[in-house]
């Protein structure tokens, strides 16, 4: 039976603020990215995270980001590889903490937003998230998107790489996500289940304009502050129960 | 050769904002507390700071603290016992995971300001912070005010414990610290040492208005943020070089 | 006719979060309570919010916080008068400049949450509140729960004061609120509106455990942050309209 | 008897922290640029600022800034047109009503850091910060590099321009700034002094590499955040005290 890892971003609100329905994703998901005060989060939004993950039996990573609450980690700033590597460090620490309190490990890194999108293309960005990684959490992995800088930065250093695809974004046929402002950047509903079921089976994915891409893959990503998220969860977990494909998590 | 520690608060900078003179403290005492993010310092000076502690091979505890920036976590801000545990624990874990980076380990936990003050009285406060030490950095222990509920809460949870004392704070009859609003609260250059010294042969503090308290002791504490701090360190060690005490951290 | 103001908490999302229904709420009210910075809000939300109010005609005021994001201003802080006066003149600043971008009056002041609380009771603070009220809105007044110290402080100072209700909360013999940990602290659906209906008719407000006791009235607050705000403040406006009562802000 | 202005970058504190000596710096300027929270500065810090200020009589603009304090506001960030209109709406708001408060009025805007430098070169950006102004400070002036894009756009609005040119910094043939990256960046001590001197009796500034630029000019800034600046400053005053030159606030 195959089995595919199923991942989501989790653990958004902040203080007073909640995002999303953090419980009906921590049932569909195998992997949660849990935010760590850089784009969202605080202690107590943290321990409750992990406290939920845990009693669903889902595995948790660490997703950090540019500093920026306000931009929720969605817009650029200019920082040295240093401060980088120095803020991811600081926000996967304090994740690894509260994880030690309430008994959840922090099994993996994702970044978040911007952050990955830069670290997506600019090996500088990527070495210094793959330094801040390999000191904190020593042993343990990066989920990337799958064929990106970020991708090949960590494998070169010997850090684990999990390798991710959105079941919603429009793909290139370069393999790069179609950006939100063109035509086909989003899939719904059934479009989005049929294409990774092929996907899936394939390993070609579709491209924006015709014909596929080949992409590696351990785990389907699930935005999960979209208000179709869990919709689109609940669609894909159908899938996969009709076509034998098993979600377990890709750290267990 | 009798031997003690000298701690002071170091790393209590802020973005572009600095405070004492950390390089010169580092060259006399042999432990710092330094700040994580919650009263004070940021990952930059995080990294910086504890880069500079090692550089001295100085000895690294965490200073967590109520998270006041503004207040410089000399304001008493209402929380729960589970509120004070994840944001100690948050704050230790970003500087732990710094510490990885930059190859300084984190040795024990101090709290600051107002947070040592309600954790010297309230047995809850001080179960709060204890259980952050006991799960983020287990084995370590914590600096506590000799006397205080915070050092019996510890020592009643097994977790080790070292006491320290004031160099230039009076102390009661019943061994607490004189307040800062009080006649003989602060004492001053020789007035301090030759206290000092006499308290350390003996175990027996003078106490304001006559006569002596026992304390137990493990190290000194210099603060480190006012202008006197390098002077009173500076006469600390010559007395200490006079009278055959050498320094020595307690958790080296 | 008899008229009557009805206000709400609003604008109280903060970056990427929203909180409550405001485009609903602001159908319904007549004054909206603004938050600027303090427990909630930034420059943007401020913006949306304020121009918003004005496309329903609602009129705004400000809704200064302790600065306290993480607690939503529900924690006391401890700060000087001083403080006090400079934050809430700050925050209502900010807000009064949005709204000279956007062609929107501050019409008055309403204290949030803790600090509302705490200005009932402390002349102290009440008077820090109203210090920085007559500096930055000369002329324009504030928004006090009725029959408390603040209310008082703001009276004997000759600024003007609007005196709040509150819909869904149970009363005192003494006309203070029913702590929240306390039976009877909350009215729901149909007994709220009744209640209030047969109060604004008499003056008398029931109490919890029996009796009245008479209040003085220039406002009704809906608070705008509960699942159930929109539907309590539908209710309330039918309510209003059998009875032959007009909503009116009193700042108009 | 020739007139100019003297400005300098104040208030430049935080919280416990400062920056800077204003005291000295406001016995030697006329016209200070006070931070209001976005680099810089909280509400206690703007209100001991300008209080200052008004014992010494000096005149006093707000001083805003991309919202980064951990990066002084010294990085870039990006911000649609309407995000930075909002946010400089809300420092300067926030500093007009500490100014009300205690009886110091907020005479004229000169943006900060980065922001200025953008806005010297990116008319979008420029016309964000005077729509701004022109909305919260109406009637009153933008202190801008001489010969920006800033100047340009603010005069195109009928917003008044005052011009400043650095005592400090080297310029171009283009009469901008020589990066501080380059040769020639910095002067200082006397050479700096001289400079000035024949500047203000020739209009005409020297340039790196040779030749002059002609500059309009209002005012002269001395940087208020370095070590020299007050030393610069009692050297620049001595320079127009012996050559006839008096120093008076633009907005006076």
């Amino acid at each position: 039976m195959r089995t595919i890892d199923l991942n989501a971003d989790l653990g958004e609100g902040y203080g007073p603020w909640g995002m999303g329905d953090d419980a009906a994703m921590l049932a569909l998901v195998s992997s949660a990215n849990v935010a760590c005060g850089g784009h969202a989060s605080d202690p107590e939004t943290m321990a409750r995270t992990l406290k939920l993950a845990k009693a669903h039996g889902v595995v948790t990573g660490a997703h950090p980001s540019y500093p920026d609450k306000e931009g929720f980690g969605r817009r650029r700033m200019v920082c040295t590889p240093a401060e980088i590597t120095h803020f991811v460090a600081a926000q996967v620490g304090a994740l690894v903490a509260i994880g030690a309190l309430v008994g959840q490990e922090i099994a993996y890194v994702k970044p978040h937003g911007m952050l990955a999108n830069v670290a997506a293309e600019e090996a500088e960005v990527a070495e210094a998230i793959v330094n801040a990684v390999a000191a904190v959490l020593p042993g343990r992995g990066i989920l990337a998107i799958s064929g990106t800088v970020l991708a090949q930065v960590a494998a070169a250093r010997g850090v684990p790489v999990y390798r991710e695809v959105f079941a919603d974004r429009g793909y290139t046929a370069a393999g790069t996500l179609v950006p939100r402002s063109q035509p086909g950047a989003m899939l719904h509903g059934e479009a989005a289940v049929r294409r990774l079921l092929g996907f899936l089976e394939s390993g070609a994915m579709p491209v924006v304009g015709g014909g596929t891409v080949a992409l590696a893959v351990d785990s389907v990503c699930i935005h999960g502050d979209s208000p179709e998220s869990v919709a689109l969860a609940r669609a894909v977990k159908a899938g996969f129960a009709a076509t034998g494909v098993a979600v377990a998590a890709f750290a267990a």
